[in-house]
């Protein structure tokens, strides 16, 4: 289901969300804390980015924030709207802030932010309580391959 | 009020607040959307920023991002932690965030959201329900010069 501001916010699963889950992973097992991010629309990944918090001392340089960052240099803004963003774990308030703000249409996400708060810090607000409060619609599909990420972290 | 996750954020103005604020407003009155931000320890201002959406076609490029990115890379992220963050406008989720993972002190904003939001689109969740969220104490202190940032937009 696709719905925007002020209401629940849940997608089903798709038959392609495993494969691009699969390459997230894959970006993650590259990165010190192993989280890691593609960005697709249809059948190609525009781009991709892992956490780079310990290697460039920028505690914001989440995988989701690499990524996105990576895509408006390579591809500019106009492109990034309606995307699908892959990511390992539940995107943190910062980044699903800045994935509202680039209207991209659809999150998948493995780990969600419960779980990982069991292993490190969280904001405690989930994505889709942000897209809830947001100003577009945003399609969030969570759970994809959960213990595969868990495993990593 | 200095406080921690779970609890209320809400701090007093001090004496310095109007006079960094204005600051972040002279930045702001430089940008086309007229966010402005400034980041300081003690009397000294170590890092500004304002809003370069249009600028770099980068939604992300609020003004507190900017400014948090450009200190990083002059100062390294050890240094900000424990700063203050004065902003003409009240952190959204992405921004707030990102202070949050910084281990910002304070934060020092003019005006709200719920102001800003009857100007433009916003993300309704306010910076102190992000800070209530987090796991880390943050003072944060709003309205210094809200209408001088209002008059802005």
């Amino acid at each position: 289901m696709t719905t925007g501001a002020g209401e629940p916010v849940s997608d089903p699963e798709r038959p392609e969300d495993r494969g691009f889950m699969a390459l997230a992973l894959a970006e993650g097992a590259r990165a010190s804390v192993a989280f890691g991010c593609v960005i697709t629309r249809g059948e190609t990944v525009l781009a991709s980015g892992r956490n780079q918090g310990a290697e460039t001392a920028d505690p914001t340089a989440h995988g989701e924030m690499v990524a996105i960052r990576r895509f408006l240099a390579e591809h500019g803004a106009a492109a990034l709207r309606g995307t699908t963003l892959y990511t390992t774990g539940e995107p943190c308030p910062m980044c699903m802030g800045a994935i509202l703000w680039c209207g991209i249409g659809r999150v998948v996400f493995a780990a969600s932010i419960d779980r990982l708060a069991t292993r490190m810090n969280q904001i405690m607000i989930s994505s889709t309580e942000l897209a809830a409060a947001g100003f577009a619609p945003i399609a969030i599909t969570g759970g994809v391959m959960e213990d595969e990420a868990m495993a990593q972290f």
